[in-house]
């Protein structure tokens, strides 16, 4: 699958969402995420306040879920998102994961299939390029029979999770307003971690005045190359440092990220590093009054114990709760875009 | 999660259901009760009209199932309650028993992810306390989020199974007119079975004239102190008996359930009794002609044979194919209470 | 449960769909057909137009799914037909292969309990005769409650397939406008192909003028002699040939399915066989240019390699797209029928 990543080239969006694949964050402009944003926030409010017009945006529309993997989030998540906008959600009865098309069939004739009955599919697939070649299969597919099923990422692999992305700078948008003279730091791991990578392409292209962005991870688990390239390109300053303490009480915005013990070769220099990524009320009595504290869960370890948990869940300052509502706001308004059913 | 059954005080209803979570029977007093069974009453005969009016209530509303274990009666009868209010439901689509939330994470988090998107959860866990743990932390999230989502307990290991007892003491109210000089008579394995004790508890709070209720079982099976503590408390006279004959060509309403060999540390103790708690076609003509057989379901040996079933299916006496009909019914009453998109 | 295959007779329709269950193609005669087919026709239509009249139909209808073994595609069209019709459907949270039902239950109890909660049950079972005892008990019940849940069969062991079959004719009679004057061949494993049996007999039901009917497959694999009694019976013609050469290029019709290295009890005829049995680019080539190629799919190697079926893919000749897209209007049609909320 990792071929399609080469051969199918993922459509930029230049503000015409319409029938398009969601793939990767490179798709969007600043432009596009400034749309994305103001439907997002329209939508967040319509539903808050009850309004009718909501729930009839997707009235004949079907989403079906392939998830080839479990992710429970992203997938109730989509659920909720084309219910809310008064379209109906399709799925395996047994999972996915059980049937036949995951034992014998390629994905190519699996999301064809999928395709011949929903207008959207959401697809969450272990393997890289897997969202890729589904979007080539689906365009083979309008071709053939004249109906057009738009595919979103629910994850790929270790490739991208563009909706995760999109929801993350949406909540630091919705906190603070725009992204200009925020001090942002991202933490943990940041190698294997493919929420941060998108989260920083994503920022990069959003921009702003003043943007500080701050890796903090263990050296051994440095933002990868290709990633710091990609936002040389875009102008963005960004430092690098493995000591949380030296940002933590400047941050605007901090994304707390696991680092696995599974990651590192020697034992021992996980149990070095180990103290230094854990959050705790004790830490977090150190960060700015407005500071927003950011995770894309599930977290274990990484927020101490449940008590520890428990005080921060009630403290202002921590947003992983309002993320995971904004998820399914923002992917409200990438389904309504994508279908064609919303304008502005 | 028993802990939380000290540390989290369910609220009663007291004539007011909208965002509360139904975890326990004793939330109810009669009035409660009055009021959900006029609910489903009215429900109940619009479905059969094909009333318009229902399939409106729920419309802009989200239900999540979470169920932990399998429980496919009470699963399916929940997602077919919401359908029939019109409102829409989502789930796992490969099983939430399967998903990394079920692996690693706690119910805390997981139920508050949940919360984030659904307006309504139905819970079904194998340990006692997870509701109302899920309830406790959904009020923690209602705080942070401002988004309240309820929770409603479908089974909750060998802890309630109030929607379960609601259904059943509906079923005899719809039956019989009120439970007024009802001979009552539970039978089986009262000691470990959930529905037996939540059903009489709850026939103690809705009370009423001239009750006899008659618990049926081996000695060593028998209903436990702690309920027959609370039937006192309700001032609701009982009495027991290992010997169904005592009571059957009297009773009224007679509830059935399994008595399972497991539970027996001497096999020949179960060998000993096994055969008086088989309802046969031979048994059931001693019944009162008027009399009302009721069965959470499934069944197992404790209804005879195959043939035998068919046999007692077909007798008017026979009741728990409207009890499970009564039980979507029910559970519409309680989420369009629950959501306050009904008065009355 | 094949007991219930000589017990239950399933009843014909006559133009009357009301109600009645879908479990085998000798319930319909042309007269069926020809009304199953305009209906389709009326619907498909309407859903390329996205007229709303269609998305109102089962406004208040809920249908159950019932999937013993997984069958992704069946099991999403159902989904696909009922949403579009306005409709919910509803299905084990876990899977019904993983619940308690299907570990102890008959299945006299189970299509029951979820006859009292639906409109429409689509039971997909390994066991032949499953769904014609389903359709009994469901009799049964509405005789107990007063609620008749309609039964339609989603496969049945190496029993039948019914909605596959009327899929499979209605794309040939979408694509040709009739059966007259086509040479229509079957091909591979016409003895153990469930959806080729089916497929036969509704040919033969539907009938026309100068039909030819060709059977192309290894000696060992011919259809059983019980199909083409039923085609005697109908006044059908047919030929059996191992060659597919001989008819290739006069077809007008081919409908393509899988021999199984399994079936043959010696490896060297199969090895023997296996390439004459293998659709390739090369031979598409030889076919008339109005060829229409159908598949049940899913296909394996029986079309090559993946690089021969993108290139048979894009050939205007392969029809299985189409086929499984008419598959969720067929299944539109039957269930707005036998829910009677269509009459045309």
């Amino acid at each position: 699958m990792k071929a399609f990543l080469d051969t199918y080239t993922p459509p930029k969006m230049n503000g015409d969402f319409v029938g398009k694949p969601i793939v990767t964050v490179e798709q969007f402009t600043r432009c596009d995420l400034d749309q994305i944003f103001a439907t997002t926030e329209r939508i967040k409010a319509g539903v808050r306040r009850g309004e009718q017009w909501i729930h009839n945006l997707c009235a004949n529309k079907i989403m079906a879920t392939l998830f080839f993997e479990a992710s429970t989030r992203t997938d109730l998540s989509f659920q909720a998102a084309m219910s809310r906008l008064g379209g109906r959600w399709i799925g395996a009865s047994n999972g996915i994961s059980f049937s036949s098309l995951y034992k014998g069939e390629s994905i190519a004739d699996t999301v064809r299939a999928v395709g011949c009955y929903a207008d959207a599919i959401i697809l969450r697939h272990p393997a890289e390029g897997a969202s890729y070649q589904a979007a080539y299969y689906l365009d083979m597919l309008a071709d053939k029979i004249g109906h057009k099923a738009v595919l979103v990422s629910g994850g790929d692999g270790i490739g991208e999770h563009p909706t995760q992305a999109l929801l993350d700078l949406f909540t630091i948008e919705d906190a603070k307003g725009g992204l200009d003279n925020l001090q942002i730091a991202l933490v943990g791991d940041l190698k294997f971690g493919r929420t941060v990578h998108s989260l920083a392409k994503l920022i990069a292209i959003y921009g702003g005045e003043n943007i500080t962005l701050t890796f903090v991870s263990p050296e051994s688990l440095a933002m990868p190359t290709k990633v710091l390239t990609f936002l040389d390109g875009h102008g963005i300053n960004y430092r690098q440092t493995d000591n949380l303490l030296d940002v933590l009480s400047k941050s605007d915005i901090i994304y707390w990220t696991r680092v696995q013990e599974e990651r590192f070769e020697n034992p021992a220099e996980y149990q070095a590093i180990r103290n230094n990524f854990i959050m705790t009320p004790d830490l977090l009595e150190q960060a700015k009054p407005d500071m927003c504290l950011l995770h894309p869960l599930p977290r274990k370890h990484e927020m101490g114990t449940e008590a520890d948990q428990d005080i921060l869940d009630r403290d202002p300052r921590t947003c992983y709760f309002h993320q995971m509502e904004n998820g399914m706001f923002v992917r409200m308004a990438l389904l309504a875009k994508a279908l064609g059913v919303i304008s502005l």
